[in-house]
């Protein structure tokens, strides 16, 4: 018999079969009423998502098109941005600004730190354009304050862009209230639609910003994108994935049924479900401010235990899919994803299929201690 | 009762069921086996499209991102390029290309016109770095004679970038024969998919090129996607649009089902019966070369009547969408689409549908005069 995996990885997430119904059905012309619709209510959606009530800009492209988009359209060749980098999209960013001609200052920390707003106060120089930094870092789990963050390149006259990819609808990102320019996000993760949309948020001082951006661009080029979307029906400049719009729509419906707040309270149960069953396993978390990473759990491998090896392992015989540790992380981290559509049973069975592999590969596992862990955190209400 | 509405423009055409459950189906997880089946499926299956043995790339993005994906990892700022333009998606590589700081040299035909190999070859200049066409020009339906512009390319050192967007999947394309050095395509056209997927083959004389090329691009840069389809499990640098690609891999199924031939035989069919059929209305085409001009055809709107109004009413009243003109033709030209997943029943339900509303416009149509000139077309073997 073959069940679909789950997938307990920081993206994609599991895709409810709700929203695969709706990208599956007949296709609708994307000039016209009826498509002008979905875009309106899926734009609407992200709003709400974000707190925001700036433009909403969507693409058909994958997240990291959406932080290209979000550099070549603020900034200018030669201009100073600082990349604030905790992990691997930390060092995306630093890489896409450096592709078009920025002057990259970096304010790096060590995998698993977060930023400290004194540190980003510190670096912020008066000739620094743009300050970019993610919302939650994918690779190693954590989730920055992005508030605090924010209240100290409120008073400089950088621009604040955040990268919350894997953050967005897993955890709050006040975008008006905090003060974020330019916030990037994706679908296929805690709005548990399958991948092919980025958006971006797009503040009036980022709109300004837009104007004189001397990076070329073209496909990624918002002034596009803003004009096809107030057409009397809102449209898109260039043919969009219809069918993946069709399951924004039908995810953005699930996730106001639920209500935001239990969203919110179901992912940082799932966190703390996973954190500690793996204390009871006797593992390592690895990560600062864990109280806030409700995405994605990283943990260190226990000795002489290769962690590729053991998420091959769990994939191979139970069909539950956790992320390997990416670039320095290699071998040593595994990384167990808690975001978007993954409920209470998904994570004890995913808790039981871990220690039952540990066990197998000659770990002293306690068969049943790390889901008893995890059923205890759910007992409580 | 609500039928879906028959896609009878120029793209996206109508999805078949089976590719919709395809692309409604649980996701597979973008790094491992499962996918990896997937990618290397769709990716032979655009080889096999495009008849050719080079490195074929895809990408989630629009069509219009496949254009801008060929112009940026080809040239460098100050290059000078050809592009040859019959049309709106001519004017386009144009404006990519001056976007990138290219130096554009431009062949421009009046709209409706086709490209000719004898032009092309008396604007060949000596430092022309490459020369960018459209195969099927979506705009006006004309089609290009590619072989003959590419046997005049063969004796430069230019190289030949081909949009066959709209042509792909419903007139042949001999990439390897022709010595076409890149062919930009997307799935939402012959390929009977939904949008969403773009890619682009790639010669040796390409890749070579890609090695000094200048312009900045990051999302749309050749390298990482190729190295990571060479991985021992082919993937994607960063996260495809997995649904899609499921999609795609069942499109790729159902015409090598069908059998290449008879899809271009189904789409030379579709073309006549609704030629002749204007014939029989007394509405004269737009375009030259019309027996190419198999995917789209182009109507001159008769005195009197709006061509946007026409296809609003078609629409409305019957479901069936055409195109209204484009650009320069917007209001005098509208374009019926018989691209994709179309059949007989299809256009023969559209010519009726179209002479019935022409008459309510006060158009003398005799009733029945398209579908009978159209169903000729079809008793023909």
């Amino acid at each position: 018999m073959r069940k679909p995996e789950i997938l307990m990885t920081p993206g994609p997430t599991p895709v409810p079969a709700d929203v695969l119904l709706a990208q599956g059905s007949p296709i609708v012309y994307h000039r016209g009423p009826g498509y002008a619709a979905v875009l309106r209510e899926c734009t609407e959606g992200l709003q709400w998502l974000l707190n925001t009530s700036n433009d909403v800009l969507t693409y058909t492209a994958s997240g990291s098109g959406g932080m290209e988009c979000a550099v070549v359209n603020l900034f200018s060749p030669g201009d100073r941005a600082l990349v604030v980098s905790v992990g691997n999209f930390g060092e995306r960013f630093a890489k896409i600004c450096t592709t078009y001609g920025l002057d990259v200052k970096l304010l790096e920390y060590e995998w698993g730190k977060v930023a400290r707003a004194e540190d980003v106060k510190q670096a912020l120089e008066p000739d620094i354009k743009g300050v970019l930094i993610q919302h939650s870092e994918t690779s190693t789990g954590v989730v920055n304050d992005i508030e605090s963050i924010a209240a100290v390149v409120k008073d400089h006259p950088a621009l604040l862009v955040v990268d919350t990819v894997s953050g967005l609808g897993a955890t709050p990102l006040m975008v008006d209230e905090w003060g974020i320019d330019v916030a990037v996000g994706g679908v296929q993760k805690g709005l548990m639609m399958s991948p092919g949309i980025a958006f971006v948020s797009v503040s009036d001082a980022a709109w300004q910003a837009n104007e004189t951006a001397k990076c070329p661009r073209f496909y990624l080029d918002w002034g596009p994108v803003r004009d096809a979307y107030n057409r009397k029906e809102p449209e898109n400049p260039y043919t969009p994935a219809v069918s993946l719009y069709l399951g924004l729509r039908e995810a953005v419906r699930l996730l106001r049924e639920e209500g935001i707040d239990n969203v919110f309270a179901r992912h940082r149960r799932n966190s703390r479900a996973v954190k500690e069953a793996m204390a009871a396993l006797g593992l390592d978390l690895v990560g600062e401010d864990l109280d806030r990473a409700v995405c994605v759990t990283a943990v260190r491998a226990p000795e002489g235990i290769n962690g590729d090896e053991l998420t091959a392992l769990v994939r191979s015989r139970f069909g539950i899919v956790f992320a390997p540790g990416q670039g320095k992380w290699k071998g040593k981290v595994f990384r167990i994803g808690h975001l978007g559509y993954i409920d209470a049973g998904d994570v004890l069975q995913a808790m039981a299929a871990l220690e039952s592999c540990l066990s197998e590969m000659g770990y002293p596992a306690k068969p049943g201690a790390a889901v008893a862990a995890a059923e205890e955190v759910y007992a409580q209400r």
